[in-house]
């Protein structure tokens, strides 16, 4: 029997040639309204502040409304918080990934897991 | 509007540390059924034959049984072809992708994609 989580789904959101919303930008907006502000998470997410500086750019350029609002006031880069679009376009991303991924796991994964191995085989010493 | 395919679904099968079957092997199944050979398929796929091979070695390893069988004959390499399991695993793997594609594209993501730019705004001059 194959482990029941053979499945892996990525699930993401193109605008023109762009990424507007996937696991890490879903990931991130999460760790956004958790932590308060981009460089708190940033720091949870173990990204650099730059790299999550242009996550939050590229998002608020691919939705007609931005999803992370910034203000400033604090010492160190201000706060930062989801818009009420952030939170529609995150709930429904992740309602998304729910549903996909319950349907995913119907009979067809199921037949596909029987014929999977638990480990791969060895590759062949000469290979 | 977005445009209707703002959807990129990527589907991943694992077995252990390894994909054992993903939108690119599938593919490569495809081409080789097609052409009749690993080569062939790599050539037709524009892929070294080495990368063409080891996909291969990695899908049989992962599989119960293999899911391509090659005979020596030819002059150059043999020829290859899918295994009754791999047709199997080919087709569960299509019919996956078929399900969660056409469940993917309903109400959710309908609403995702009415907030979706048609192409992202420019980046800020100094960002």
């Amino acid at each position: 029997m194959a482990k029941a989580d053979s499945l892996k789904l990525k699930i993401q959101l193109l605008c023109g040639d762009e990424i507007a919303m996937g696991p890490g930008k879903a990931d991130l907006l999460d760790a956004i309204a958790a932590q308060g502000s981009i460089s708190g998470a940033a720091r949870a997410m173990d990204m650099s502040y730059r790299r999550a500086w242009l996550l939050v750019d590229a998002m608020n350029r691919c939705w007609r409304e931005p999803l992370v609002e910034t203000s400033p006031g604090r010492a160190k880069g201000g706060g930062a918080r989801l818009s009420p679009a952030g939170r529609r376009v995150l709930d429904g991303y992740r309602a998304l990934q729910a549903t996909l991924d319950s349907t995913a796991h119907g009979d067809l994964l199921a037949d596909l897991n029987s014929e999977l191995r638990q480990e791969p085989k060895a590759r062949a010493a000469d290979a």
